[in-house]
C-alpha cells in the first residue's frame, strides 16, 4: 500500500495505472501532472487524480510511489527533475516500451538515485491516446517486464513485483537488452511493418478504393497502425537497431513467399504456409512454451 | 427464393452461407457435397445440408441455386463436372477470393453456358476453417463483390444481387481486373506479409521466448496469418502479379521508414507516422470515402 502516488503524465497509459492502482486500494491519494496542463485539469476532472501539480517536481514531492507515464525520450529529462526528491524509500517506475535506453536515461539522470528505479514495461496498450480513454481494466491479466539494474534495490524490485501482481499481472525479469531485442520482435516491428502497409496504400492513386473494399482481415492487420505518432517515432528510434534487424529477417522471409510465388512453387509456398499458420493457430497470449507452461494471460 | 440449393463445398464458407440462405427463408432444401465425405457426412449431421451427395454433378442436379465454396484453383474442374446440367434459370455463384482467375475458369468450363455463372466475392471469412465451424452470421453485414462477364445474364445478376442484399450485404459490381488489384492491396498483400513475419519470427532461435512475450497488439496483427495454408496457396498464386505489385509498393514505404530510423530524421519518421496513423484512424470498415458516403456496415 502507497500513500500517495505522483503520476508524471496522465495520458492513457498513466491515466489508467492510476484508476486500477486506486480501484486496488493500493494508493490513497494520487498527485498528477501533465505537460500540457488542459490535461492535467482533465485528469483532475475525470476523477483519475486527486490533486493537479503544477510541475514534475511538485507531483513527486511527498509521494512513496513516482510513476512515469511519458514517451520515453522524455525520460531522461522529466528524472533529472524531479531527482533531488528521490529517496531510498521511493518506488520510482516507468511503463516505456522501451528499455535499454530508459536504463541508459536513469543512469544519466538519477546517478547514486538509480537503486530505487525499476524499468517496468507492462505489455499493454491502445490504439487511442489521452486521458479521456483512460480504463482501469488496462493493465488486468497483462504480462509486465521488469529490467532491473545492478544497482537496483532488492526492497523496491519486490514492491514493484507486489503492485504489479496485485493488479492482475504476470511479473518476469530479463535484462534490458534482452527485452529490446524481444518486443523489436513482436511489437516494433509488426507497427513498423503496418504503418509502412497503411502508407503503401494511400500513397496509391486508387489508395481510396482500395480502403472502401477493406475487410475485417485488414482491419485487425492495421490496428495498431493507429498508434500515437510521437510515441512510435520515439520507440522507433530508440531501438532502431533490433528493429532494423528484425526487419531484415522479415524482408529475408518475405522474399522466400515471393521466390516461391514467382516461379510458380506451389509445395514450397504451402510448407512455409503451413508453417506459418500452424505456430499461429497454437501461439496463446502469454503461454510460456519456453517454460513448458501454457496458462493463458486473458 | 430458391427451391434447392446445391452446395458445392461443405466447409465454413459454404456452411455458412447455406445455414444463412436457409435461415432467411430464401432456399429451402439443400443438397450438399464435399470432396471429402467425412465432411460432406459432417454436414449433414450439423443440419448444414438436408441431404448429401456423392459427387457434385449430383449436388447441383434439380438446383435452381448452385453454389461453389471451393478452394478457386479447384473451380474449373468443377465446373466442368457439372456443366451439362446448368441452364439459363439456374444461378451458379462461387464466393472466391480471386476473380480473374475463376472468370477465366469459368469460360473455360462452362463455353455458351457462362450467363448463368455469377463470381461473387463476400468480403469476410475467419481463420478457421471447417464445417463445424459454419456460422449463420458470418456473411452479415458483410460487402459482396459482383465481378460479371459481358455474357453475365442481367436476370441471374439480379437474383444474385437480390439475394445478398437479403443477407443484408452490401453489393458493388465491379471488373474482374479491379476486384484483384484492390484485393490484393487490402487482403492477399497483407496476408502474405502476416504469414511471412510469422516465418521470421519461428526461423529464429529466440523464436519460442519472443513469442512468450507478445502481446495484444500481435495478436490482432497476426491473426490472418492462421489462415488454411492451401487456401492461402492458391490466391497468392492465382493473383501473384498484383500481389508482387503490392508487394513492392509496400517494400518501398517500408524502406522510406528504414531510411529515417537510419538517420534518425525524427520529424520525417513523424511526419510517415502521423499520415498511416490518421488514415488508419479515419478508416472505417464498409465506409466509402470515394463515394462521399460514410456508412459503416458493422
Amino acid at each position: 500500500m502507497f500513500e500517495q502516488l505522483g503520476l508524471i503524465g496522465c495520458g492513457l497509459m498513466g491515466g489508467s495505472l492510476a484508476l486500477a492502482l486506486k480501484q486496488a486500494g493500493l494508493v490513497r491519494r494520487v498527485v498528477g501532472y501533465s505537460k500540457s496542463p488542459s490535461t492535467t485539469e482533465r485528469a483532475r476532472e475525470l476523477g483519475v487524480i486527486d490533486v493537479a501539480a503544477p510541475s514534475a517536481l511538485l507531483a513527486a514531492a511527498g509521494a512513496d510511489l513516482v510513476l512515469l507515464a511519458v514517451p520515453v525520450a522524455a525520460t531522461e529529462a522529466t528524472l533529472k527533475s524531479i531527482k533531488h526528491l528521490v529517496t531510498r524509500d521511493m518506488l520510482v517506475m516507468d511503463v516505456g516500451s522501451t528499455k535499454n535506453d530508459v536504463v541508459q536515461a536513469a543512469r544519466t539522470a538519477l546517478g547514486s538515485q538509480i537503486g530505487s528505479f525499476v524499468p517496468a514495461h507492462p505489455v499493454t496498450g491502445r490504439e487511442v491516446a489521452g486521458v479521456e480513454f483512460a480504463d482501469a481494466q488496462l493493465y488486468r491479466g497483462c504480462q509486465v517486464v521488469l529490467t532491473p539494474t545492478e544497482r537496483t534495490l532488492g526492497a523496491q524490485l519486490r514492491k514493484a513485483e507486489q503492485l504489479w501482481q496485485a493488479l492482475g499481472c504476470k511479473v518476469r525479469q530479463m535484462s534490458p537488452e534482452t527485452h529490446d531485442q524481444a518486443f523489436a520482435a513482436v511489437s516494433h516491428l509488426p507497427h513498423l511493418l503496418a504503418f509502412a502497409f497503411m502508407q503503401s496504400i494511400c500513397g496509391q492513386a486508387e489508395g481510396d478504393t482500395f480502403l472502401a473494399l477493406a475487410g475485417p482481415g485488414f482491419r485487425d492487420f492495421t490496428r495498431i497502425a493507429a498508434g500515437e505518432p510521437k510515441m512510435w517515432r520515439d520507440i522507433l528510434l530508440a531501438n532502431r537497431e533490433h528493429v532494423l534487424e528484425q526487419s531484415q529477417h522479415f524482408q529475408q522471409a518475405l522474399h522466400t513467399f515471393e521466390q516461391a510465388m514467382r516461379t510458380g512453387d506451389a509445395q514450397a509456398l504451402e510448407d512455409m504456409l503451413t508453417l506459418a499458420s500452424g505456430a499461429r493457430a497454437h501461439w496463446r497470449m502469454g503461454a510460456d512454451r519456453t517454460l513448458g507452461t501454457t496458462t493463458p494471460l486473458l
